[in-house]
């Protein structure tokens, strides 16, 4: 079977129009946005889109908005003919949005959106502006493809809290879908910065998972105390010499507020810097 | 011909779901965003909708996010017997939304938008916060709504311009149409505030409307220097004794920017106190 190539469309408003003719139609449309680097977290997103809507679209931009200065906007990989030929192996995505950053942020462009409550913690306080730009281009996106539904993955748990609370407060029509962390095989989540770790620090990078495990197998062995499980966390990933812990943090699923014990559902966030690369990772208890 | 009484609904989801069904159908949906206590100026809004929608949606909803404290938020008039009388005379508005603050900012809302450039001079500098709860609140009911299109009167010139912004901004799938002022026999701008006037501050407040046709006879007459055309508006507002000027401005249509000299396309837009009560109004010079 010939593999069916995307429609590469720049200008946000000729990806709105097309896809409103196709809405006119009938068809239920699928958005998964990305900012390109695919990898195979990437890909089950689409999969999942092609699975439950009849148009699936892929949005490949690095936005700035949601990048302070001194962090890696400029270095974040950029390989679109990759991407393309990435989707191309799938089969079955409709259309790719590859916009300029001007295209999105024309010149005047002047509006702000700011996410309360579940943005303040963890990544928040690490990056302070950064959930503002995600949900400012994530409101974009969905409101260009007026998408029936979005794909986000697990793996960046708090940036899909964060759609979600704009989702519900912002009254947005649209159904949001949080897939699961797909992981390389020795356990590091999948993410496109993955590609800034030095050979040595690959090797010390499944740490992150290693640390979730752990929490995962003393929570069933009927630990509770948030603070001695952290503790265990924190002593496991202070064994790889590289790397350097941000936030350990065990939180109540939907508010990320901090617990204290874990006695009904929980998950664990955790931040790591390995080098100079920073990774994050979760886990959902049961 | 028998009025029908158009169907009352509180909560946002019912509204969404009832709208979902009709566009389904095909159907064209207009949204008429008001704040209660309706008055000619709305009904030509709701009959523009009528003309051009197949269903048409009339809000009210005096919305507290855009009410800074020490404002008329607790005073300002909420009719809606008398809103739904009044739509009913009208005949052929299908839905009204009348929500609570709390179905629009339930327990545990932490939503903001800020929409810059525009937002900052004349209204923005008297009420800092006023445009962000406008945005806010139209935002939502543009999604609640999911309309094609929305009217808003030009009577409030600057919160269109807000609007219009943040619908290019965003990238909102809505046209927004602006319609003319409608006015009293006098020429006083209707505005559901006019009811705080006294009868002799009703009597000095056509002096707005007065000033305004002043300015365009100066421009028609070849004035040009925009001093010159605001110190004569002025000294004409000023003989009205309970009269306090907040601004008069001559701008640009688009930016609002302040202009220097009238040559091209020009807007006049001030605010008036009138007593204790705060008056606006406008003219666009051809």
């Amino acid at each position: 079977m010939a593999a069916i190539q995307p429609e590469v469309i720049n200008n946000p408003r000729v990806l709105s129009e097309r896809l409103g003719a196709l809405r006119r139609e009938g068809k239920t449309i699928g958005l998964v946005p990305t900012m390109g680097a695919l990898h195979e977290g990437h890909l089950s997103l689409v999969r999942r889109s092609k699975s439950l809507c009849d148009v699936t679209v892929v949005s490949i931009f690095v936005n700035p908005t949601q990048f302070a200065p001194g962090e890696d906007y400029e270095k974040y990989p950029r390989v679109l003919d990759a991407d393309l030929a990435c989707l191309e192996s799938v089969g079955g995505v409709d259309f790719v949005l590859a916009p300029a950053p001007a295209d999105m942020y024309p010149e005047g462009f002047d509006a702000h959106v700011h996410i309360g409550g579940v943005t303040r913690r963890l990544e928040g306080e690490f990056r302070p502006t950064h959930f503002d730009g995600v949900a400012l281009v994530v409101l974009k996106l969905f409101n260009i493809s007026r998408a029936d539904t979005a794909f986000f993955g697990q793996k960046d748990y708090q940036q899909a809290a964060v759609i979600q609370k704009m989702v519900r407060d912002l009254n947005l029509p649209i159904d949001i879908r949080v897939c699961p962390i797909v992981r390389e095989a020795d356990g590091l989540a999948m993410s496109s910065r993955n590609k800034y770790l030095s050979e040595s620090e690959r090797k010390e990078a499944p740490i992150l998972k290693k640390s979730l495990d752990l929490a995962a197998r003393l929570v069933s062995g009927g630990a509770t105390d948030a603070a001695e499980i952290k503790y265990r966390m924190r002593a496991l990933i202070e064994t790889a010499p590289s790397s350097a812990i941000d936030y350990i943090s065990i939180a109540d699923p939907d508010t990320l507020e901090e617990l204290d014990a874990v006695e009904g559902s929980a998950v664990i966030l955790l931040a790591v810097r390995i080098g100079t690369t920073r990774l994050i990772d979760n886990m959902i208890l049961p």
